[in-house]
This record gives structure tokens, sequence and C-alpha cells, in this order.
């Protein structure tokens, strides 16, 4: 009854996801649960606002690209069938929590650092997902911890 | 690897409570690990600060007595032994995170709200704790999930 049934890895593919997803993959054994992987690209736009000098579409599909084929990549070695992998666009916190709610998963797993550094944009993230997400949140400690 | 060993479950003794222990039985099942709970009683000055208009010690002493009760009862149904019990006075978001360190705990586990009411208290506990944290935060959503 309190168990896990789907689990919504959110990942932003630097080295610290392999962290990330350990964790989340011990829970999906442990549980029998199903694993789904999203990964949200922010467009420039939102990136940087009225800082972009000229049009980057060009930059952006290609990061887009190479996010797709390093989705694939990530979730391939998890055994997570296409269909689980979400590739979005948007703002992470938000998106991750509609794709979340779509897919009725129960837990979202996302990376966490600590007070220093990334840590105020990746802990931010953390902390956009927790306060808006209708399931429960693990935030999985990555990186210094101090 | 990736397994929790030791779970700090931090409760306001609440029935929410109940929610948030429910996860973190499950988890200790699965993981075999073993069960911490840590109840934090923000003393009245911290909570009042210049607004406490009297001695108001015989009713700390109260609420001390009260939680000392309720978390023993708490605590004894979900079969988790004295010395595992934690009644702390303080700062929730980080005596949580003391005690848990203390503990040489892997996953603290807490309740956190919507957007909604009560929410922006307890979220901003879950939160609190999330950042300051030196191990993994499960956020468990109890009540209101919108």
């Amino acid at each position: 009854m309190s168990d896990y049934k789907k689990i919504m890895l959110a990942v932003d593919l630097t080295e610290e996801s392999n962290a990330v997803a350990d964790r989340a993959v011990a829970l999906v054994e442990r549980f029998a649960a199903e694993l789904h992987i999203v990964h949200v690209i922010e467009p420039l736009s939102l990136a940087y606002g009225g800082d972009v000098p000229m049009d980057l579409s060009s930059v952006q599909e290609q990061i887009q690209e190479q996010a797709k084929s390093h989705l694939s990549e990530f979730a391939t070695r998890l055994k997570v069938p296409a269909e689980n992998q979400h590739l979005i666009f948007g703002r992470p916190e938000s998106e991750i929590q509609r794709v979340a709610d779509d897919a009725a998963a129960d837990l979202i797993v996302v990376g966490s650092h600590g007070r220093h550094g990334l840590a105020l944009l990746l802990g931010s993230t953390a902390n956009g997902v927790l306060h808006g997400a209708s399931c429960d949140v693990l935030a999985v400690r990555v990186g210094d911890s101090e």
C-alpha cells in the first residue's frame, strides 16, 4: 500500500546523474516498480532572456540532438524502454512535475547539491520540484556534501 | 551499495505523521534498514520571539512531557526501541539534520505539504532539511495534494 509503483528519475545527464540513477534503480528493484526517466532542456531563450544576441536556433538544435542521444544511451544502460524516456523543453521544475503527473508517478527522484557552487542551481531545481509536486520527492545528495 | 541502511524519520506527531511513517516503514522493510525517529520541539521563545508575555516555562514543560509520551507511543507502534527515539529542542530544520548526522543516517524521511495553508510552514521544514542535509532526503507528500 505504501509501495512505490512508478518512479520518475529526473536527470541533467552530467556525471552525477549516475549516483542519482543508482538510488532510483535500488528503489525500482526493491519495490518492483516501473522506471521512467525525464531530462529537461532549458531553452536558451529561457536561460538567457534578452541577452541572446542572435538567432541560436541551430545551436539549440544541436543541443537537442546531443541530449536525445545522451538520454537514449543513459536510459538503455538502465534498461528503460524508449516509451519511458521523456525529453522535454522548458523550465526543469515545472516540466519534471508535469511529466511525473502525466505518467502518474508516485515518486520523483532528483539530484540535490549542498550549499556551494552549483548547489544553488541544482538545489533550486530540487526545491522547485519539491514544492509543486503532487507526489513524493526523493532528493539524492550528489557531489560535495559540504 | 545504493541501499539505505539507517533511516531517520522526522515527525511532527500530527495525524499526518502516520502517512509519512508508512513510507519510512516500507523503505525500512525493503532495505532491511534500521529506523530512527526524531521529533523536534520548537521552544516557545524561538516560535514567538519577543512576543512571549510571561514566563512560560511550566507550559513548555507540559508540552515537553506531552511530546515525550506521544513520541514514545508513536515509536512503539513502529517497533522503534527507545535508544532510536530522539526528542530534541530547537529549530526543526537544523536539529533534524544534526540528529541524522550524529546517527550517521543515510536517508531522512520528512512530510511535505502542498502549496496551501500549513503548506508554507511544513514545506519550509522539508526545504530547510533538504538544503542543509548531508544525506538523501525523501519528502513524503501529505494532506491536500493541491
